[in-house]
């Protein structure tokens, strides 16, 4: 057997570092590894890089919280938008997955999380201000709640509702044609397309 | 839609970049950038450059082929090993699940391939000239071949033992406990541990 069973700490470095990714067990942070072995130190580099930089340099929308190459997104920005509908989801990664079903032209708000006690993330960890502030200024009419139809979307949905239901906007929330318990991420685009267009007026659960 | 699918070149670098992983898609890609963005800046960037530092900095044993810190691998230094015994692998990655056997004592050599003509890997891209040498001091007095029971494996493994039995070593190979396709990667530790053990001398088959 190696010291630390890799026969390199080169090696054992990088294998560590590889298995943090989500879903990445050592076996496949090996393979990962010996994978950038056989490559041009050049490319290696470029990688390595590039994970540096996305740490380092990216920014965030001031007006939505969406990734971006400046201080406001190119969503915020772009006058062909809709700017009378909000589009509220979790993560950056829901975004993409919505503008990649190309039936929505509103704004967005990225919330950075939903509330899960569990998981201690309660509503002052996500722009939940951010996004009455928006809705204060009386730009927007509607604002459409794209959450995950777990117990915790459900949650941030229903609390989400309680404050945005003191001003004039329409709130709604996407069609359930998503099964319980299912993650959007996965959901398929026209699915998700469907939804969208065919969102309905949020009723609260009786609680 | 964004330009280029993504709201933020930043991003898009580093998709394209952990895109290249073996079996990772745009998909997961993504899903290791957004993971990386939330984790705190030092953490990435100790993953970067523990990448640029396996490209950059890996030395391989002159002896065995085998990645290594330093000239020779921590197993040809190792004097409780047992030097008439070379065990001829493939990769790296097939040295590592050998020793995490525990099950074999002697040393190595990474041929740092197999022969493959449907992917242009000939014997000269094989570190074969290497072990002649090594074989040639009669230091050795067993050569086992622990290669892939493939197409590839078995072509590789009767070129070597007609370049092997012109010297007074005895050439085995693994014990056939190996399902004929199975990948040695994946194979058990019990199973391979065993495989070593019950070595059998190598009979070419009739070409």
């Amino acid at each position: 057997m190696f010291d630390r069973n890799y026969p390199s700490i080169i090696l054992q470095d990088a294998v560590d570092e590889l298995s943090s990714l989500p879903g990445v067990g050592r076996k496949s942070a090996l393979r990962f590894a010996l994978h950038l072995l056989k490559q041009p130190q050049d490319n290696v580099e470029r990688l390595g890089l590039s994970l540096i930089r996305l740490s380092k340099e990216t920014r965030y929308c001031k007006l939505c919280n969406m990734i971006s190459d400046s201080d406001t997104c190119d969503i915020c920005r772009d006058a062909k938008r809709d700017r009378s509908v909000i589009c509220v989801v979790e993560s950056i990664r829901d975004v993409i997955s919505i503008e990649s079903t190309m039936q929505y032209k509103g704004l967005y708000h990225v919330l950075g999380g939903i509330i899960s006690p569990m998981d201690g993330v309660g509503p002052s960890d996500l722009t939940i201000d951010q996004l009455l502030k928006r809705v204060e200024t009386g730009e927007h009419s509607e604002v459409i709640m794209v959450l995950s139809t777990t117990m915790e979307g459900e949650t941030t949905a229903f609390y989400l509702y309680k404050l945005l239901n003191k001003f004039p906007v329409k709130i709604s929330t996407i069609a359930r044609g998503i099964g319980f318990g299912d993650e959007l991420e996965y959901t398929d685009e026209v699915t998700l397309g469907r939804s969208i267009q065919n969102r309905q007026p949020f009723v609260p659960l009786k609680q």
